[in-house]
C-alpha cells in the first residue's frame, strides 16, 4: 500500500513499524511472545511520535526551530486539560456598546461549556495599536526591515490575545470574548483566529444612544451632550461593523437583533448555539441564576451593564428611549442614521413595533417591574457600580473611558 | 497507584497496559525474556517522564488547565529545536539611542550562539502601553475587575514579546533583544523574564547628543534644534536607566562604556560574554565579516546606525562632537548633564581623555579612514538608509519616530 503522506502520523508510524516487528518475531520467537512485544514496541513508537522524535513524512527539509515550552493555566474546576491555540473555535461578541452584548455573553456564560467573562478592555486596544502601525507606510517599512513581518506580528498579537482570553477567567472547552468594538477589526481577527465566529449584536440605535447618554457611558468619539452627534457616531460604528460582518460571511458572523433575542430568547438561543456548534442547554434561558457562581456568569463591579444582567431576560429596556430624544433629532432621524432603515428599524416610528414577547419573557418582565427593590438589593449585595460612589471626579474624567477604540 | 486524572490520555493508557504486560510476562515467560522487556519498559517510562505524563511529585491538587498547544518557528539552520519560554536567559541591550547599542548587538550577533537582530520597535511600545494602564488607578480597577490581574497581563505581554523576539530573526540558542529604551522599564522586564540580563550601553552624552542631532534621529521628547534641550533630555533618560540598572543589581545588569568597548574590544567582550555565560568566540571581534550572512549580523536598511556597523570596530565616532556644541551649552555642561560626572566623563574636558586604543583598533581605524570609499560602496550595495532618498518629507515627518518611548 502506498503511504498517504497526509494521513495521521500516529497511524502511519505504527503500522509500518508493526509490520517490521511482526515479521521478525513470527519467524523466530515462540508464538505468544510476538504480539506482546509488538504491543510494547508500538506503544513505545507512539510515544516517540508524540515527542516528535520520529515521523514518517518529511516533505520539508528539517530546519532549526524555535519552540515555545508548554505554559499552563491552573483553574479550579473539572480537572480537565483544555489546550488552546490559534485554531480553536473562539467566539467573539461584538456590536456598538449598549446593544445587548453583555446580555448575550451572560446567556452564553450560563452554558456549562462556554466562558466569555468580563470585557478585557486590552484586546481591542492592542488590535488598534497594530492597525495604526500598518496604516503608516513608513512604520510598515521599518517593521518589515526589522524582520517583524505580518506573520511575526500576527503571531505576537494572537499570543497576547490568547493569553488574556484563556487566563482572565475560568477554564472552559469553548472560550468567548466580549469586547464590543473588536468587531470593527473583524476580518483581521479571523486572520489571527481562522476558526473564530462572531455574534454581532444589533439594536435600535435610538435605544443604544439613549442608553449611552443616560448612563454616561464614555466612548471615544461620542459627545455625551448631543443626541444628534451620538446618532451620527452610532451610524458610523454600526456601518463599519455591518461591513465587517458581511465581509467575513454568514458562516463566520451571525447578526443578532437585541430586541428579537429579548422577545424570543429560546428561538434565538437555539439559532445562536446552532451557529456556534454548541449543544443546547436550558441554562442559557436562566442566566440570572448563575451570577458570580463557579462556571457561571462572572460580573465586573465597574462595567455599566452589570446591574442589568442580574435580572432575567425582560422587556424593560426596549422602549425607554421613547420621548427622551430631542424633537429636532427625532425629525431628522432617517438622515442622521440611515443604518436604522437598513437594519429594519423604522426611523419614523417612535417606537416601532418590535413584536410580541414569549410567555417566559412577559412573566420575567412582570417579576422585574413588580419587585424592583429586589434587584436593587442584589446589586448592592454584589457591590456593583461602586466606582460611581467612590471614584473622585478627576479620576473619573481621566483617560480611562468605558470603550476607547476610535473609528478605525 | 491512584491515577492522576489530569494526565494525558495517550500516556495513561500506554503506561497501564505496559505494566499489565510486564507482570503477565515475568510470571510465566522463559528466563531471557525478563531483562529485555525490563529495559524496554524502563525506556518507555523514561520517555513518559520526559513527556511530563508521569512525575514523581504532585504537590498541588489537580485542577482544570488551559494549555497552549505547541507553536513552532521554522528557520533554516542547524536542524535543532530551541524551546523558548519566559524562563530562558534572554539578553536585553539598552541605553540612550546613539550610544553604541547597535555595535554591541552586532558584536553579539557575530557570535554563533547569539542572535539579537534588528530593533523590533514594538516591544518598548507594548511595555509602555502597559505602563500607562497600571499608572491609571481607574484603569487598574477596571482591569482587576475584568479578571486581567497582574499575572494575566504579564503573561500576555511576555507572550507577545517572546513571539517577536523568537520569530523576527533566525533561531539561536541564546536570544537577545536590542530596543534601546526598553531598559527604562528594566525591572518590569525582569518580572516578565526572571532570567534575563541587561547590557547597559553608556556613552559620553555630548557624543550621543551630537550624533542624535547631526544624524537627525527622532526620539520622542528630544528637540533636534537644541543641544541644550537634548543634553537635558539625555540626562533624564540615562538617569532613569542608571536607576533601573542599579535596581536590578550587578548580576542582572552590566554597564558597558561605549568608549572602553571601542578602545579595548577583547577585554570588554570577554567581560561581557562572561557576564552572559556565553563561551568565548573570536568572531565577536570581527562582526564586520558577518554582515547579512546566515547566522550573522542582519541589518535593517532603515536603521540609522546600519551604515556604521558595516565597518570594523574603530575610533571614528569617539570625538566627532568636539567643536560642534554651542559655546554656551559647553559652558553649562556640568549643570545641564550632571550624569556626565557621575558616569566619569569630565564635563569640562573637550574632549576628555578616553584612553589609548588596542593595536587591533588602531589598525581598524587606519583602514577605515584611508579607505572611506570602500564603506560607502558597501553601504550602497547593501541598500542601506534608502529611506533618506525615497521617502517623501510628509511621510518622514509623521508619527513613526526612530525611538518613541516617552519618559516613563
Amino acid at each position: 500500500m502506498h503511504e498517504d503522506p497526509t494521513k495521521n502520523l500516529i497511524g502511519s508510524s505504527s503500522s509500518s513499524s508493526s509490520s517490521i516487528n511482526m515479521s521478525f518475531l513470527f519467524a523466530r520467537g515462540p508464538p505468544r511472545r510476538g504480539p506482546i512485544l509488538c504491543i510494547v514496541a508500538l506503544l513505545f513508537l507512539l510515544v516517540l511520535y508524540q515527542l516528535g522524535i520520529i515521523c514518517t513524512t518529511t516533505k520539508e527539509p528539517p530546519n532549526a526551530i524555535m519552540m515555545p515550552k508548554d505554559k499552563y493555566v491552573m483553574g479550579s474546576g473539572d480537572q480537565k486539560v483544555y489546550p488552546y491555540d490559534r485554531n480553536m473555535p473562539l467566539i467573539f461578541i461584538g456590536g456598538v456598546p449598549r446593544s445587548g452584548t453583555t446580555l448575550m455573553r451572560a446567556m452564553l456564560d450560563a452554558h456549562p461549556e462556554v466562558r466569555c467573562g468580563q470585557e478585557t478592555r486590552i484586546i481591542p486596544r492592542i488590535l488598534q495599536m497594530r492597525s495604526h502601525w500598518v496604516k503608516s507606510e513608513r512604520e510598515s517599512v521599518r517593521l518589515e526591515e526589522a524582520g517583524v513581518s505580518k506573520e511575526v506580528m500576527d503571531s505576537a498579537i494572537a499570543a497576547f490575545c490568547l493569553e488574556v482570553i484563556a487566563r482572565h477567567g475560568e477554564p472552559a472547552p469553548r472560550l468567548c470574548n466580549k469586547d464590543p468594538l473588536t468587531l470593527k477589526m473583524g476580518s483581521y481577527v479571523l486572520d489571527l483566529f481562522p476558526n473564530a465566529k462572531f455574534l454581532f449584536m444589533v439594536r435600535d440605535g435610538r435605544a443604544t444612544v439613549h442608553s449611552i447618554i443616560s448612563r454616561k457611558v464614555t466612548i471615544t468619539g461620542f459627545d455625551l451632550t448631543s443626541y444628534r452627534q451620538c446618532m451620527i457616531k452610532w451610524n458610523q460604528a454600526i456601518l463599519m461593523m455591518h461591513k465587517q460582518c458581511r465581509e467575513v460571511g454568514p458562516d463566520r458572523c451571525l447578526m443578532v437583533p437585541y430586541e428579537q433575542l429579548v422577545l424570543h430568547p429560546r428561538e434565538w438561543m437555539q439559532k445562536i448555539l446552532g451557529f456556534l456548534d454548541v449543544p443546547w442547554n436550558e441554562s442559557v434561558l436562566h442566566h440570572e441564576e448563575f451570577i458570580n457562581k463557579p462556571g457561571g456568569v462572572p460580573l465586573s463591579k465597574v462595567e455599566r451593564s452589570s446591574d442589568q444582567v442580574i435580572k432575567p431576560v425582560n422587556l424593560e429596556a426596549l422602549t425607554k428611549w421613547v420621548g427622551n430624544i430631542p424633537e429636532d433629532v427625532v425629525h431628522d432621524m432617517a438622515e442622521l442614521a440611515p443604518m436604522l432603515s437598513i437594519l429594519n428599524y423604522d426611523p419614523y416610528a417612535n417606537p416601532p413595533n418590535y413584536g410580541a414577547p414569549d410567555k417566559l419573557v412577559s412573566e420575567n418582565t412582570r417579576k422585574v417591574l413588580t419587585n424592583g427593590q429586589r434587584w436593587d438589593n442584589m446589586a448592592r449585595e454584589l457591590d456593583l457600580l461602586r466606582t460611581v460612589t467612590y471614584l473622585p471626579p478627576q479620576i473619573a474624567n481621566n483617560a480611562s473611558t468605558d470603550n476607547d477604540v476610535n473609528n478605525a
